[in-house]
């Protein structure tokens, strides 16, 4: 039987977030009670954002949804959803490429705690071919980003990449 | 903002209904408000179950829940969906070979009915790789099928097979 | 070096032709002298438009190339190529379940006929997930289908259906 | 209708160039009137043969075309292939895991340039499971590679372990 | 502790045998005590050739071997193998698109008779794109299929096609 | 014809050995006369453990077995396996992801060295989706990882991560 309250995780790098993850977010917000938006503290390469500049861009993009939190965290998924109470981890799935880490990732989060299930979303096919890192290259060489991120996402990279030179 | 109350279409042709197809039931009636298992009229080939059938098989199997219901339909799903005020359509994803078939039918879905979201569940790695042709052809030559299907099921597909010969 | 005039076959069952496909063929015929349309008689199923239904509907949505010709054709598609003097065959490739089996097509073509190049488009990204089988079953339903084929073809099919009950 | 002059782009890294490039290349001078090999400076990570030295290789191997020139390029493929003139960008499609790569570079190229066109060719057989990488790694304990790259290259590749050690 | 003497069974469907099956089962006469290709009596589709033809074939083109058997078989394959004392069942491994069949496979054979391992051989590069349905439908059209089977299954096929016409 | 003695090796980075690889060990030495566990020295990555502690975990977890034996190696696998005079290369294969790599590792090692059959064995499904890195990562973050790795192993595993913060 249903839960009274479902709160949902979304994690990731956000870095930054783009058109794809907020069409997303969009969709959790309108089946869960309440959606965690978690950026990961990424220990094995250096973002091109700090997790403050990530996290902030998230919340400026998500300000319009009630049931939207924004949050850091840097200890591994399950235990940060264990401690949150949620029973929904949340993944967007654009491509075949994607889909083998997903599959390890769901059984081993499922492993680890049972009463928590892993659900993939596939975001609208405008946004197939869409990652953070084709963005920031684009940015980097001033592709013509807009219409992939948010209008203050296009602005927080143009500062990056002219400070950066 | 999320609705009051959510309903989530499973759909499949369930020829017969597995143990990891009852994975995806019991994980999806913790998260909706109400599941509804959509045994789909196949048109292009003659399953091996009636319609009747493989309903039946589905209730026996999920009476212990309060919010799944059963039902055959035979129109095209984001039809059924619309009438039924579903907003979710489940689908279990097992491996890469379903992955495009599964895109196509989450991008085409959203396409004719943006309000419903598609989501993927992935079962238990013990039904990775059980699919319902599988148990069909083990049970067709008497191989042992316990532990793939639950018993109701087994006992269906023994009395098939003794009665075709 | 490059030969005076390239001519380019564009092989396809095309049952019916769809806007993917229409894509395909309006880049090909910017890169080639000339693009044979080449409507494969379909020996291992049924086709739902038989194949000057097929070869008409291709005709009229291509009337503005100047250099686009329609043709059937029932023989290895290497032998007709070497027939038509063509140095390219083109084809779309929308996602990964169609590689391996362009790959054995292209190898298998290079080996018969070595002088023969096969080059690959990928549609829009609009119609990545379009496909015949899937514009047949959404007009079986009385689906929405504008968007997916040009009007002429639209209304061929609601005819078909009509027809058929 | 095909313009007068077709200009091709045939973009890559070739740390060393291969049979398997040398093969595409080619095939892409005998259907388009131009064809420009343009080495990639790799700002990611360091190449093991520098700028001129990739350049010049593949200038040696391909000196009996008469309509291939060699290019070095440091801005976004795109705006490049603008700057050139160029209607046709060529790459060499190998294997399923370049699939998603390569469809997503296809869409954003025709997104920020809508009449350039990008066209794939898969290899010969003998070449399918060639890369740099591996040539780099063979040449390095002093596999046999003979058979993989020109002997010009196989030259290069053994002065440049020779000098590292 | 190894076994004594090592039996593998080699099954398939065999209609025809190619020279990709071949390369397979020469590969495993040099690991394995004895091999018994196993001809697969195919119930859900009518062979080109009977099953008597089909293991004839093999046995003319095997018949260099002394530690091959050719043997027909119509139950579940390790049924089969538990009957023949078979330690290990061989399959060869092509394409991306066999894999999940084959991981299937393999692991619903280890379920049910977990004494038995199924190996994987990959064939030679010249083979890859082989397989018996490409060389049905080469040999209808009388496209050139020698280099991909031995002459005598070349001559059975070319006589198999005329007495049909 | 089979030859006396069949030598076979597992090669792999072993950055700690799992239970699927403990799998893959235990079924190769039930077919083969001497297996030989040979532990890659990575030039491109710094591994967790040093050769030395990555050879003696395999040790001790092998030690039941007579026919098995663990060497360091850092040459090139084929002239490696020359050198062992062995006729096999065993592989674990457990995703479509590592199909490619280990395809083109077949087939290059095929061409330096004909005598040589590289075999692949798919892991119990229970370790499908387990590899070293992410037991690396689990152990880091103190997430439960046994199931995953013999106690020995996860006792290393502990006294690494304690020592290195």
């Amino acid at each position: 039987m249903k839960k009274n309250k479902i709160t949902a995780i979304y994690p990731g790098t956000f870095d930054p977030v783009t058109n794809g993850h907020l069409d997303i977010i969009d969709r959790a917000t309108k089946l869960f009670d309440e959606v965690i938006v978690a950026v990961a503290v990424n220990i094995n390469k250096t973002p091109l954002f700090t997790n403050d500049e990530r996290g902030n861009m998230i919340k400026k993009c998500t300000a319009k949804y009630k049931n939207v939190k924004v949050e850091v965290f840097d200890t591994l998924l399950v235990h940060y959803a264990i401690k949150k109470k949620a029973s929904v981890i949340v993944r967007g799935l654009r491509a075949v490429s994607d889909f083998e880490f997903e599959f390890q990732m769901s059984l081993t989060n499922r492993k680890l705690a049972p009463g928590i299930t892993t659900i993939y979303l596939m975001p609208n096919e405008k946004y197939t071919y869409l990652n953070s890192s084709l963005i920031r290259e684009l940015a980097k060489f001033k592709g013509d980003i807009s219409g992939f991120v948010p209008e203050y996402v296009r602005i927080k990279l143009a500062e990056k990449f002219s400070k950066r030179k």
